[in-house]
């Protein structure tokens, strides 16, 4: 439960102020598909074309049939169809069936058959019962998919059903209207990479930055912090941003800290869920968003917020000037059970200390900017002396000292070397290849910085090429929570229809492509 | 398809004009029950109490859980609940399933088992996904139910749910403070028949008289006629009756026949089928809410109509004077497939064109009048002169000289017989007991009408306990569509989870009681 001396009224009500009016845009399938087995393709299933919708218009249905329609692709939002009788008039009502998919696994797979670790309720399917035919109906609900399997279970006897409308409202904050075009230098696998990203961040972009449209449609810190700055590339819409740094800043936990995810209803509210590198990345959301709009008025009133979670974060430094490790999930980084979070978290505070202390300059507050480079120095010289291995020049984390790859990505971010040592360290991490490995496109996101910060741009296309690029091929309209091109079938849930397939932290190559390769 | 010349729109229009606002009432279920199987119990199902609502309140629900509710009567109407998330914020959509039933069948029996003659989607089962848990849903369609199952299939994980609130609004166009109590010489059985009859009718009574509001939901005349005269003895909601009225004159077959039902929305629009019985009670619909209502405009408006569905139904005599008969399904009389309707449609003609003459009496019209009496006079002479046998003294229908118990019953309604003669053949029926007896409520409905206008009233009373009163005691909240005391579990559709359990032509045993014994 939050204590209520941590909810902020008059920010949690400046956010709601903030909330944008959704652009609405009707779009109608392209074509009718089947989604086949075919175990070459990802996931075991492939699409395969069947028909127009002139001729779906056409087609009189009853129990047991069904059709699947192919949006063309990636949407968020509503759907709405129009229904009429055919052979006779509709005496009963009539029972459908409808499922949406972002992937043809989701249209390919019984979801009764679903056995994964979260909820199945995320499948997105319905049963409706329609008392009028004919009859127009929009759905309730917002769904994210672009194939949509429609299967009558009735009228089985007297009359069947065809479909004269069935189109969906696709919904964004986002205005693509804003979105500059790229030059005709770059290449043509970047701007298709880049045009998947947008529409990822497009789709993610509603009333707040959603981490997925379809799971879990909440604001999470670690994804903001990512679409927030391609947005600052592409639709610069600076008040979707501000709401969410008030709504992070409005709802706080009992202790002060930042929480790492806010829900918008029933009304904004945190979660209790705590990371220790969350709530650091509110100093660089809001210092990157400074960057961006140059809203001093903001930056003055969030200052606070953003100063508390800096004096927070220190207090889990051990004496040595360490972050205290812990088998609890105090700590993100990435999505991989064998990674330990202490060198990460360690270099996420000097990385969030070094934002406040830009904050503090431009707010003129140098005795805090000196008092925070003091702290810098001191949290950086604990790293380097009790993290760093002199003889392989690696960060290990934890008891264990574990050389993980996200430990060196995360050091390099916070500068802990120069730029050309963090460069050799990159180059080593590359030709030593530990274990623990990144898992996420937010992980690959670091990488592709890291790289980029420390002069390894074409390293860093590379690595972005092999994986983005790789999902590209693969099919995908927008980019992945999740993916592994060395296992693709890879779901930290248990179920690849689980997976979100259009997700926020993979947003990141149109802000790469736009900033450095454009 | 209907011709539009004979859609009247005038008429269609002022029936709009009469649609009725419905009365609202919030309903709380009284208790939660299970359903058991027993063989010895109606459908082989009963109800076993299982606690309070207060109880329920209290209880976390989460994958597998179920629990069913008890509202106490039968509702028609609308529900909603405010449901809550238990030991964690709920971070996913919660997903029920919910099943509504008029009797406990419809709670025990699964729905996925149905393999009656109509479709499913006449059961009253919806799986609802609900994004906002803590939040409180009213689902958009109306339902008819005493008894509710609500089963959790979601949440498995980090959370429960639990219900706040859950309650229905009960909706009727009928005004329970317009019924007269009856006196206290009416005995405590009658009165329990009498309040279940009225909230049969009440049920039934929404935007137009529905036949069921479970299924069909429509207005059939058959139903209308019976539903209009328990009306005047108890809500006496004469702008109803007008509006069905209206609805169906304007609303022709393209022959100009009254239609058996007409469907309200999307728009009104008549069904394509005809029955001769149903397009003549247009003449004694009208007539019965002129005695009833004295609104003399509307007779004269509607006269028209009526006094054409004589001129078709004398179409339909051969030369002899006799209702052709036909193996298509061109009259109703009873739901029972061994009936032959030849005679009753005869006997309804008759009865019909009585009820043109007293209209066309009270319109000063003496010519039209008389020329109906030579009308009757013929059609009479030639149904006791062809259909009469002069041995047994039964009338016979159809080529197979079948001696139903309808015939009889039609034929005394008729008053082909005077009123002696018409009880003498009663009795003679009861004696007899031919093989084709009274299969529905709507049958023995003409019974009792046929018994007490012959001076049979105690044989009446004695024929509505038994059918009736049988019926209470097997558990009726409400009046069945379809009831045989020999045979309980029997169902018109191969299925008991599909019969209508408020059905408005079982409705009449108030008119009965109110008229002739209060």
């Amino acid at each position: 439960m939050i204590q209520s001396s941590y909810v902020d009224k008059s920010f949690v009500e400046k956010a709601e102020r903030l909330t944008p009016t959704l652009h609405e845009r009707r779009v109608e399938p392209v074509r009718t598909i089947e989604v086949e087995a075919d175990s070459t393709s990802l996931h075991g299933w492939k699409v395969r074309e069947t028909g127009s919708i002139e001729a779906l218009r056409r087609r009189a249905l009853s129990k047991g049939e069904s059709f699947v329609v192919d949006f063309g692709d990636h949407q968020v939002g509503y759907l709405t169809f129009k229904i009429r009788s055919e052979e006779a008039r509709a005496d009963s009502p009539v029972r459908l069936k409808l499922i949406f998919g972002e992937m043809p696994v989701e249209i390919g797979e019984d979801f009764d058959t679903y056995d994964g670790w979260l909820d199945r309720s995320w499948l997105q399917d319905e049963i409706v019962n329609l008392d009028l035919v004919p009859g127009t109906y929009t759905l309730p609900r917002r769904y994210s998919f672009r194939y949509l399997k429609v299967e009558v279970l009735t009228p089985a006897r007297k009359f069947k059903v065809a479909f004269d409308e069935l189109y969906a409202t696709s919904v964004s904050s986002a205005d693509l209207a804003a979105v500059k075009g790229l030059p005709d230098s770059v290449p043509e696998d970047l701007r298709e990479i880049d045009r998947i990203a947008v529409r990822t961040l497009q789709d993610c972009m509603q009333t707040v930055f959603e981490d997925g449209p379809k799971r879990d449609r909440r604001l999470w810190i670690g994804d903001l912090r990512l679409q927030a700055l391609v947005n600052y590339e592409t639709f610069r819409n600076m008040e979707l941003v501000k709401r969410c740094l008030y709504l992070f800043a409005g709802l706080r936990l009992p202790g002060g800290q930042v929480c790492a995810c806010v829900y918008e209803k029933p009304e904004p509210s945190a979660d209790d869920i705590y990371l220790y590198d969350y709530s650091l990345f509110f100093i660089a959301t809001l210092h990157d968003y400074y960057e961006a709009s140059q809203d001093r008025e903001t930056l003055v009133e969030l200052w606070p917020v953003a100063s508390e979670q800096v004096r927070l974060a220190l207090e889990r430094l051990d004496e040595r000037g360490i972050v205290k490790d812990d088998p609890s999930w105090y700590c993100f980084t990435d999505w991989h059970d064998d990674l330990n979070k202490q060198a990460s978290a360690q270099a996420v505070l000097i990385y969030g200390m070094k934002r406040a202390v830009v904050i503090a300059q431009r707010l003129g507050d140098e005795a805090e900017a000196e008092r925070l480079k003091g702290e810098i120095e001191r949290v950086t010289a604990a790293a380097l002396k009790h993290l760093r291995n002199p003889e392989t020049g690696f960060f290990e984390s934890g008891d264990v000292r574990q050389a993980s790859w996200a430990s060196q990505i995360w050091m390099v971010l916070a500068g802990v070397l120069p730029r050309e040592e963090n460069a050799a360290l990159l180059d080593r991490l590359f030709e030593e290849n530990p274990e623990v490995r990144p898992m996420t496109p937010y992980m690959f996101h670091h990488l592709i910085e890291a790289l980029l910060e420390s002069g390894r741009a074409e390293k860093a296309l590379e690595q972005m090429r092999a994986y983005w690029g790789e999902m590209a091929r693969d099919g995908a309209d927008t980019f992945w929570e999740v993916y592994n091109p060395s296992d693709k079938n890879n779901s930290p849930y248990g179920s690849n229809l689980i997976n979100s397939y259009c997700h926020a932290w993979s947003c990141t190559p149109a802000y790469f492509i736009r900033k450095y390769f454009a």
